[in-house]
């Protein structure tokens, strides 16, 4: 008998050019994963039945199951079923809810049924249905005489995600008998670099095993994930909790918030949570921090506006900074940037408000500001509630990129120590 | 024999997690595809080295060759060299300018040579080199006796690619004795739906052969892909010109650049060109706008600033706009939009000013304006250029994200019609 395990077949000739990106198999691969559920390799075939057929075969000589997605439709091009039925020895027979679902939809829409729709009401003989609530076809799980299996899922991420969390998911963790499953819990923390979180958690790290740590950096921002295999979530919960607390603590001052939480999310909850309104006064981040701001729901009971001042005219007229300043200082320099912000909070009538000027490049740079310098300075009813200067790497997409995400941790930092 | 095709196998345990996404596949297909060589299917396996030799083999009863990536490196994980010789019954050789290479490169950081390093530059016996100027680990193409070929890369990117392009392909291009290859041509439009499109170029489309036609669609920006095989650029130039000239002419007034151009680069040429300075005011659209023409390099030549004026005293305060229009009209109205579009052009200082209003949701929609409602003003020199209203569907980032592209064409069919 082969491995208890599943091997994953997505199906289409235009994935095999690399203009169409297979997402699929990376969703499947995540919740299989935390379903604790083996994926021992993953294919990608045409819309060739020869060779979905031959893939499926393969598949099947060394993992209990495969799973198939796309090439369910209803034109010539899709073949998985036929492929499925070549590779287990199986004929089609029909499978009523589906025709009947078909017949409703096409009588809604007043379009005739086609012959080849009907075809994709048809599955392999003892077959498993997966209904299919979000399209027309039909997914299945098709069985060999020996119990080995193939499923088949539509290519549409829409009805194959559904599908496999209703449908698919439940049968395997049965059919293996699965009884744990792996839960996560991920720290987000913002402004500490990699390594200095590395040298804060090395013993934790090293002494993981269930939960398991694992970090990942994305500029600025560092994830520390955390991985448990349990039986229920309550016990997962127990497991990583005494964890967690551990590095929060160590990384304290750094984490601002857990899971699907973001840096604009948490600092959204915390001006709600105070009572105040932010304004942002914007020269080189161009926007970004005010797009950051603004994806939260709801944000505008707590952000007011921002002025992208690109123009120094803009800085001066819109936002009071005196000409004597930039001409002394330059635009990007501490006192610019503090006047940036004292303007911003006073005429956009906030709180509390971010100023941030710099220099993104290709152009622009000096041998005593080189690309990438750039200042940020925070005001607040009481004055000056900080200045920060950085010098930042990369491009001019990767300096924005970066100098936006410092900007949300100075937000966050200053709202959390006001606590 | 088998067909005169390649199939890839990407090596790595954690690409099967789904915790790290193989972006090598798609790129080796892509640049396999421009160099005429054919991909058969693809496959990804674990760290395993029985089931990566058991990959090779299936795939070279295939297809005549296999591409792999990943497990070259010197650890104890790394077993990809070990499982192509084991496909094909070779023993490895040492490769002594590989070898040189990294004594030079532990020499310069001043580090010790572990074996396991040394192991990195032994090469399947008859090994064709593919030397590494960015890492220690070379690859190499490793024969079978009757001609097959197993092609060999690390895994990460930045040592891959330069590998594939300056090696691989030209071995590819000759062992296949391929003398065409494709040469693509991209026409973008924006703000054309995909079905009007569709009506306007249907006959060409149903018509082409070489060159194809592909219409590729991204949220109101529509891309027209035109794909010519040919044995040399200006083979394919003259054989793309007319095709193109003709599709232009019936996009006409939609085509903003082509191939790399994006649309707030093709608005920062026709402001330079003109010598015109822009401004913005963005409500609902919370500084993407702002974000997206300071995308461009250089762009503060011609792009003043914006206000982003979300709370209702701002607009009023910082853009002018007089509190009767938001108290009789609302400030999601035509005639808050135009108070808007003037005020950032005087108060900022521009020649041209857009402004957006709108509801990005999932609160603040009523029967009358739902979300997704939205009015956009453009105003220049001669007063209001335009006023354009939309029921923009999706959620708040769908309908941010669609409203920003929606910005950008307008700005670019203005200075296009005023050449």
């Amino acid at each position: 008998m082969p491995d208890a395990a599943v091997e994953l077949i997505a199906v289409g000739t235009e994935l095999l050019l690399g203009q169409l990106v297979d997402t699929n198999t990376v969703f499947i691969e995540q919740s299989l994963a935390e379903a604790g559920i083996d994926v021992r390799a993953t294919h990608v075939v045409g819309d060739n039945r020869e060779r979905i057929a031959a893939a499926i075969r393969g598949a099947l000589e060394r993992a209990e199951g495969a799973i198939t997605t796309g090439g369910l439709g209803p034109t010539i091009d899709d073949l998985t079923k036929e492929a499925v039925c070549d590779a287990l020895g199986l004929s089609v027979e029909l499978y009523e809810p589906a025709l009947r679902q078909m017949e409703e939809f096409f009588a809604t829409v007043g379009r005739p049924m086609r012959p080849n729709n009907r075809k994709q009401a048809e599955l392999p003989r003892g077959s498993l249905p997966l209904p299919n609530p979000n399209g027309t076809a039909p997914g299945f799980v098709a069985f060999a005489k020996d119990g080995r299996f193939v499923a088949s899922m539509p290519g549409v991420p829409r009805e194959m995600k559904p599908m496999l969390a209703e449908r698919l998911v439940p049968f395997l963790r049965e059919r293996f008998a699965v009884k744990s499953r792996i839960y996560t819990r991920v720290i987000h923390t913002i402004n500490l670099g990699e390594s200095e979180i590395d040298y804060r958690i090395a013993d934790l790290f090293a002494a993981s095993a269930n939960p398991k740590i694992a970090v990942l950096s994305h500029d600025f921002r560092v994830d520390v994930k955390l991985t448990a295999k349990s039986d229920s979530s309550a016990d997962a919960d127990a497991m990583i909790a005494p964890l967690q607390i551990e590095l929060e603590r160590r990384l304290m001052g750094y984490v601002f918030g857990t899971d699907e939480t973001t840096p604009a999310g948490a600092i959204h909850a915390l001006l709600q949570a105070r009572g105040l309104r932010i304004g942002l006064a914007e020269s080189f981040t161009g926007g970004r921090l005010a797009a950051q701001l603004t994806s939260v729901p709801g944000s505008s009971t707590a952000f007011v506006g921002a002025v992208v001042a690109y123009a120094n005219s803009v800085k001066i007229e819109q936002l009071g900074v005196r000409p004597e300043t930039i001409e002394r200082e330059g635009a990007v320099s501490q006192a610019a940037a503090q006047e940036m912000a004292l303007g911003a909070r006073l005429r956009l009538g906030a709180d509390l408000a971010l100023a941030t000027t710099g220099i993104a490049g290709p152009e622009g740079g000096t041998p005593h500001k080189p690309i990438g310098s750039c200042w940020f300075a925070l005001e607040d009813r009481d004055g000056v509630a900080g200045t920060w200067r950085f010098e930042l790497r990369g491009d001019r997409a990767a300096i924005t990129r970066r100098a936006t995400t410092i900007g949300l941790g100075i937000i966050w930092r200053y709202l959390e120590g006001q606590r």
